[in-house]
């Protein structure tokens, strides 16, 4: 089996002063692009960024300025940014660094969102992690992807062709739609577990082996670092309620409390996965135990029937000079029917114990 | 064995802007029906809708108005209702996602319950879940239910004769009312569990076998999805009382609390399964190992009393020219008596080491 | 075995309006009988009463009045009770529901207690379960059992003969001494817990079978069950403190700490027992498959020693023409010699091992 | 074995007013002994009082008046304290009932603490427990214990040879120095435990049997025994936080503060040996299946080789007339070639299997 | 084995008046060295003081004066620090207990933090803890370490390389950077666990033994206690967000966020680890019970099939006169034919029930 790492790089930043800008994570040598959309309810301009003399020129000049960026490993270039827009270095330093927990935090002027975007990759189908920060300012909305990709093209062809209301409002309604995304696509990732466990109960059932124990174990192993990723950001959005910032508009608190609700099913729900497995595990086990038992039973039956029938034999192959019963000219047929009713009564008694 | 869907289906609605109506659930391709109820102390008004053109002529013109819905595939229906009413998009998309907790949400002028109803399958005696949704107003009741059939029959059957004091009551009282009466059947689900689960004690201590087992675990899963329903339930109760809408008359507040002591109670008992079930399985396990453990016992008690004894057959089988034993005249009861006196030496060392 | 109900009856009212009064628990077919006693600090009246027609003299002409009824299956005399005293129908309710968890509930004028009291049957020495209602007036107690004997004689004791200081203090009080009676009983219970868990220990490490493992089961099932009663117990009492009722006189606080601390200490002690019970559970298990690996060991030893000795006994058993060996004069010594010198060998290799 | 009591003996009170002082405990027919220490920071006179008629001359002359006192048997001794100092009646009969758990409450003018003292017996280094109270006034301090003997004898040599400030300080100081005292003893048993733990550690890597397996099921026994006394000091400490009675002077928070520390230090080591406990006990297991399964693969390994060759050597060992094999004059060599080519195989195929 | 301590001394001062200044904790035997670091943002003096005639000599010069301590068992340097900088008694004393949890005491015009700082000790690869407490005064921080080496150095070069903006900053900052140092190494640990963790999980699915479930619980019980240090760590990060203490300038509040983020993030990562590990055992008793089922699994097979034929080459291996298929001239072939037969059917049926 190639070995797969189990965990990302922790911390390799020991001994630097803190505010220091360095990449944390799987390193993808990826150029880092820029993406703007600037639009009020009446025009859009878009435009993607690629050399840094264009900072300068970034400024929102429609009602919403959205930034996005993918790849982080260019650190220059989120120094730049940060200049741009005044953002405190330890707020970069927590951008680069992708082994963060999800978390809500306020700066001046700013607020500062870290989450965690899964996305099921194509050919595996297994479940990918990437980390997402939002800058949510006045007008603008800075996010920072790992990596190209993600699960936002639905909302920027809400954008382009003005579904829903999202022209209408402000950078606070994008930043609710970027997290609903997100999580939103939990449940696709939550689908998938869910196949996978309909099928595990169906082979539990009918055949179960040695294998469909590891499927187990690693099904929940994948749940224990699933749920270690959304399980912080239930309290996330609940730390947001709490302190009802003034970057967000009392308009928007229905929609956060659905994405609220939405974050508690994921977690009820990876519960209840989590309960299912363990009883899977207990059935499995006891399955294969049962199975063991029945082969022991049958070894048994067969060694005790005979073993006894054997030592008779036994006796008669002996070569004794004197052994009257070798003589008797129905000894064999007599020592047939002690053999036969010897068997019978072990059957019986087997039997009345509920053996087979 | 057939392949039950253990899931329902989760979010189909990934990329969609917030408020889309779509219904997510188990598609019945049931025609949306309409029952109307209006009433107050002296008069009662009774109609069913089917088409829509009747939809302005719905009017609250007495005291209470409930409008039950049964079949949610028809989502231009709800589309209509809530414009009628000026229900909130996102209430009306909650509405349609019938995989929703139990919660309660206050919007303006309404007051919002989501709840799951059980149902005992009356051919297979299973429970099915059902999710009811009501919108309380102030002179009107909402409910919306997946499929036809319900628990309130009783509910109607009150308000037609006058039975209780429901007719002297608000749209707040006939909300308790139903709610009380979905807790209320959940007491029912509770009694067929007990006595499935006194038909297991019964079995586990006269004849326990794997299928035992496996009821154990089926029941189990079940209490534990039935558990999602309920635990929501008590949370939700509670936050009733902290936020003390304006729509529910505090004269309700002890019937309220009643339904709170009863969520309590169902709580309370479906953990005390969970407890007896988890004995059960202890219990059932140690029972199959004992039996397992007789099993080899005999096996040990037999193997190790002959094949010693057989060897003995053995050596006097043995062809060599000069054995001294053969010859003997005594030579063949000798062996008898050196094989019997092992035996017994052996049985007694067996009995008295307790082994059986 | 006898099959014993595990649970009582549960909701059979489903369907009907909320105050309805109907007798739900385990009929007891018993004509309710009421006690009066009616005392001040001086005179002691007592009566009983059996006609429904003798209601209207109940009346509180000294200074507390204690009505004690036995026997819930006459709805008619609760019904007549509540009317002559007042009490709403949904405190009635709760006191004919004999499932209620143990609660504390403030009703306009009254104060509404529900307990469970527990009796030591004295023929089977196991512990019933009775449910207690307590109805605490300003000049009232009333009672309500589901059938007749209680914990409370020594009580009754008291206020005939004057023993502390119960003729001096109001109803509140005489609450206080009821609630202390039934909490004291539960000590009782919990030393007959202690007695059976002592002789467990002893059996466990002299002399544990199958039949040990399910009294350690039967043990822990029936403390689960009392749990359950007395858990919530300690929350009343602890609700009792914080909303401070206006019908119990502040005298009597230091009183009800005492009654909290005991119930602490009992739901401590059940803790105990069932951390205890586990571990014995554990113990007992381990020892039981100790002694079925000591009898596999000795299978193990004999089989492994014997078989490859009849191994050679059957080599020297074949009819070859040409076998030299049979031949020899000191064939047969040999082989003997062969034999014990490999069964020496194989006792040596088991002893090294640290089998036996 | 010999039985040795598990609990002591609970409650035997049931029936008697609130407030009757009754001796619940094991009882030491011990006559009750009282020593006094009045002092302040110039003067110490010590007394030891015997007989009842001393009492009236018991009184604060100096700054601090210590009243120790041993033995509970005498409950006269106790009721004439009580009134001399006029102390309610619930607090004497807590004092009375060794079954108490640590607490703290605050009566009028006093403040009254449960403590368990822990000691260990000198011979069989197992702790022993005692209750002590300390019964808190303005100048004067009461402690009640159960037996002679404590862990006190250095706080009245710093009192006698005026050691640290124990001398310049009130009633409130030598109360925390008791307590203080009492919870530093606490580590003595730790340390114990921990030795104990070590060795078992040790024995489980090198020679672990089943008797292993009881001392570690011991050992726990007694730490969940421990923790039921210790567990809730530390929640009085914090209440005593909270409460901020007049009688304790601000100045000894710190060392309050210190004590709660040292509470909380042993609730974590408790915690931390119940975990590692439960780790021993897994390994031990783990060691036990895994010897036994070595041994079973000897008896599979031996039995799975010979059997086919007894076989063998049985086919060669029949009668028949007309065998062929049995007169080639390379029959006899030829099966021993065929039998060891078998067993060679075999062999091989367990390597290759890695059974051995 | 060598056996190894696995705890440290406790409490060796039972019977001490307290503010008793006693070593406890591991007795290194090292001669007490003071380094002093006197810095503002233009000057930096360093010294070392190894007398204890230079004590009066210092005074903080400059902005911030860091005064590091390496070595604990010289208390009369200690006592002559705490008179120099009127430390309080129970403070030092806290100093030299070196079995401290991590808290944080706010004394008069001092912080008092006691930590745990952790080191890969560079031979052995397994971490070491060594106590660190931290004063934090107005313009000092007095820094004691147990013995020379620590994870400051990084700290030192940033303050004389004029790194980072620690020398713009007062005390305050400096006390940040070394809780923060000792934080970022945990994540050294960390890693050094994760690789661990990684080669376990490799080992499991290919080659598990006995000594695989050693290894897991072995790293159980490091992580275990390692999380004995770090736990408290979270709770005084947060007790110190709430008591705001005026030392610490509002400035450094995000600092200490990203700090507590970071704790966080570690008892997240601890709980994973024991997950996974717990995951493992699991994994690797199934393996191992799986492989042990096999071997029973050969052994059955062979013993049912060959014990029947043995038997039936016993039958004619007897030494009867008269038993006809002796002498048939078919009897030794038609034998052949049955046990082959018998043998084949039996494969059969093995197959057929799945068991190989």
């Amino acid at each position: 089996m190639k070995k797969k790492r189990l965990f990302k790089k922790l911390g390799k930043k020991t001994g630097l002063p803190p505010g220091s800008l360095v990449h944390i994570g799987e390193n993808f040598n990826q150029a880092t692009k820029i993406y703007l959309m600037d639009y009020n309810a009446e025009e859009l301009e878009e435009n993607s960024l690629e050399s840094l003399q264009d900072f300068k020129k970034i400024e929102a000049k429609k009602e919403v300025l959205w930034i996005n960026l993918e790849g982080l490993s260019d650190t220059a270039v989120i120094e730049n940014i940060g200049k741009a827009f005044e953002l405190p270095g330890l707020l970069l330093e927590d951008v680069l660094n992708t082994n963060q927990r999800p978390k809500i935090e306020a700066y001046e002027g700013y607020l500062f969102f870290v989450l965690k975007m899964l996305r099921l990759e194509e050919e595996s189908g297994q479940a990918s992690v990437e980390q997402v920060s939002l800058v949510l300012g006045k007008k603008t909305l800075i996010s920072f992807q790992e990596k190209s990709g993600d699960v936002f093209e639905s909302i920027r062809e809400r954008i382009r062709k003005k579904k829903g209301k999202i022209r209408q409002m402000g950078a606070d309604y994008l930043a609710y739609a970027l997290v609903d995304a997100i999580v939103d696509y939990y449940f696709v990732i939550l689908e998938s577990f869910e196949e996978r466990i309909e099928n595990l109960e169906e082979t539990i059932y009918q055949n179960p082996d040695q294998s469909t124990i590891e499927s187990i174990y690693q099904l929940k192993k994948e749940i224990i670092f699933l749920r270690k990723s959304i399980w912080p950001l239930r309290e996330l959005l609940n730390n947001l309620f709490k302190e009802e910032p003034d970057l967000i508009s009392e308009k928007l608190y229905p929609y956060l409390r659905d994405v609220y609700d939405h974050a508690q099913q994921i977690v009820d729900n990876l519960e209840l996965y989590r309960e299912m497995l363990s009883s899977f595990l207990e059935t499995c086990n006891s399955q294969l135990s049962h199975r063991l038992n029945e082969v022991m039973k049958v070894l048994t039956i067969v060694a005790t029937l005979f073993i006894p029938l054997t030592f008779i034999a036994g006796i008669y192959g002996m070569n004794f000079k004197y052994m009257p019963e070798l003589t008797w000219s129905l000894g064999y047929p007599l020592v047939w029917l002690l053999m036969l009713s010897l068997a019978g009564g072990m059957l019986w008694y087997f039997k009345k114990k509920n053996w087979f």
